[in-house]
């Protein structure tokens, strides 16, 4: 088969690559439906993470099981599957706890920009869903293997609850959708840091009543402005870097929740300024698996949509130019279709 | 009268200083039935947080009203009150969200190591007792003021649950009273960090179940020993340093929860470290005031007596002693009598 392989930055090839096989008993081989280019594919991409090997990319998936090891149980061939970028067993006590990306023998899916892929730890990895769904469901299905369940740990993990003032750093696909959670998780107001216009009007269809264009200290000040001087309760910090972690702190009021979903990259946080602000602050890489049966539920039943914020559609073959097009903020996400 | 007054680290003077008074309607003069000497007082006498100027020191106290200033409503010459070491409104956002630390128009209370003391702020700051307590009371009354406060706030910012495994790094009167805390929210396992004999002593009697003397990664190491190698589900860190942040975070299990509440000295945070520890951060100083009239109350009813972290006690114009003592480690906390 063709997959996508991560030269150095900026050289994407589609190229010959071995078709996965099962390789343990608890492994499953999927033939994807779509697949897609994420935000941190990016990080190395633009040389800010080292690529010191080829690099097989890709870990957002859903599709159909085509054949699972002998000890596989809970899912079989012909069934559509979602899974998560952290393949966990479900069953060990980070697990239970709700930390599927902490599982103590979590693996890291990568080479999903293909058309088949290999899922180590099937049965605690992949939800399946009741049925083959009709094709326009397949994005909003992808996107909850990934972008969708990271916007929902956001929403989640900075506690928002019915009636907040949520504010959400970055408007790539994970803030767009952790707007859309907090909106389902019944936040009276949600204010979206964002510049460019196509992502401020996602942004306010997904439920956010107020953009913000400023960042850095004028973010902040404006923020404050809109909630009287207060701050919101809570922000959902959706890039990584340490301008935006600042902006997210420095948002929030005391006693608020400040989460963070993207690897930060170079951030820095100092303890005694920290300590005055009285935020809470909790994140890490999201456990999109304890989320799925909810976000899957929701997409089949068409109360949400995450799958607009795919605004670019390629054919697989052509997954160089999907990189070049998020790179270039021409797309905010790029659907891949093997 | 006499106070407390620090020139330079180590050189703490018991001289003669002007009378507090109302200098604003909202303010009241309290004569002091105790005082004390703090954890944090430490840092300036060791010349760890600078001294510019000649330092009026103290800010825990409970005593009787004298005279209030012509705004004051809920309190009255004669009644004997707790307040916290910073002054606030009580009735501002952050004061109703329970942050009365980030109260807008905080003002920090110092000076109380001598035998009268200016409070601003009174209605909002200070708490009447039903009754003036027996002197038996008195310690108890006072490690209100703050440590057992802080202590309190160091486990409910932990989210300490029953049946919780619960770890306290620093074995200081803040640290043993946070075990002490831990215990009344129904902790089932309460881990205490320790050296000192006397201190685990005390700890045990707190409620502490276990106590590790290792410190750094070898302390992370005996606790994830304890834990079935999951690690604890909060751990309350109660000294301020690097090393004892980074024991705290290590110690915890992924979802759990960190609490910090002493002022980080020199203490940093990798966000990249911190983001895949998949902790819950939440800290800053204590929101006493939030929680004085459940402490009153227990230890009015005798249910706790948080006033044993007091090993020895003093004539007010013996303090400097009660400096030494500290800074020594012979005494955990020093009671100071007017």
């Amino acid at each position: 088969m063709h997959a996508t392989v991560l030269y150095k930055p900026r050289d994407v090839r589609f190229e010959e690559r071995p078709a996965p096989t099962i390789l343990t008993p608890t492994d499953a081989v999927i033939r994807l439906s779509a697949t897609c280019v994420c935000g941190s594919d990016l990080w190395p991409y633009r040389g800010i993470q080292e690529v010191t090997a080829p690099m097989p990319m890709g870990h957002e998936y859903c599709g159909i099981v085509e054949e699972v090891g002998s000890a596989v149980t809970s899912v079989k061939p012909g069934q559509f599957v979602v899974g998560s970028f952290f393949a966990s067993d479900n069953t060990c006590p980070h697990c239970k706890a709700g930390y599927q990306t902490s599982c103590r023998h979590r693996e890291p899916v990568t080479g999903a920009q293909a058309p088949q892929l290999r899922v180590p730890l099937a049965d605690g990895t992949l939800v399946a869903t009741h049925d083959v769904p009709p094709d326009e469901l397949v994005p909003s299905l992808l996107a909850a293997s990934d972008v969708f369940g990271t916007g929902w740990f956001a929403a989640e993990a900075a506690n928002v609850k019915p009636g907040m003032t949520v504010a959400v750093v970055g408007d790539g696909a994970v803030g767009l959708l952790a707007a859309l959670a907090a909106k389902q998780m019944g936040a009276e107001r949600i204010i979206a840091m964002s510049r460019h216009a196509s992502r401020q009007e996602l942004a306010r269809e997904y439920g956010a009543t107020d953009i913000v264009t400023e960042r850095g200290a004028e973010g902040v000040a404006r923020i404050k402005e809109l909630t009287k001087g207060v701050g919101a309760d809570a922000v959902l910090e959706c890039v990584g870097t340490q301008e935006s972690m600042d902006q997210a702190i420095g948002a929030t009021r005391p006693g608020g929740h400040v989460s963070y979903v993207g690897v930060p990259h170079d951030v820095s946080l100092d303890g005694q300024s920290l300590f005055f602000t009285h935020v809470h602050l909790h994140g890490g890489p999201a456990p999109v698996r304890r989320f799925l049966p909810k976000l899957i539920e929701l997409v089949w039943s068409r109360e949400v949509d995450p799958g607009r914020v795919f605004d670019l559609t390629l054919p697989l073959a052509q997954v160089a130019e999907g990189y070049r097009a998020m790179d270039e903020r021409r797309a905010i996400k790029t659907l891949l279709r093997p």
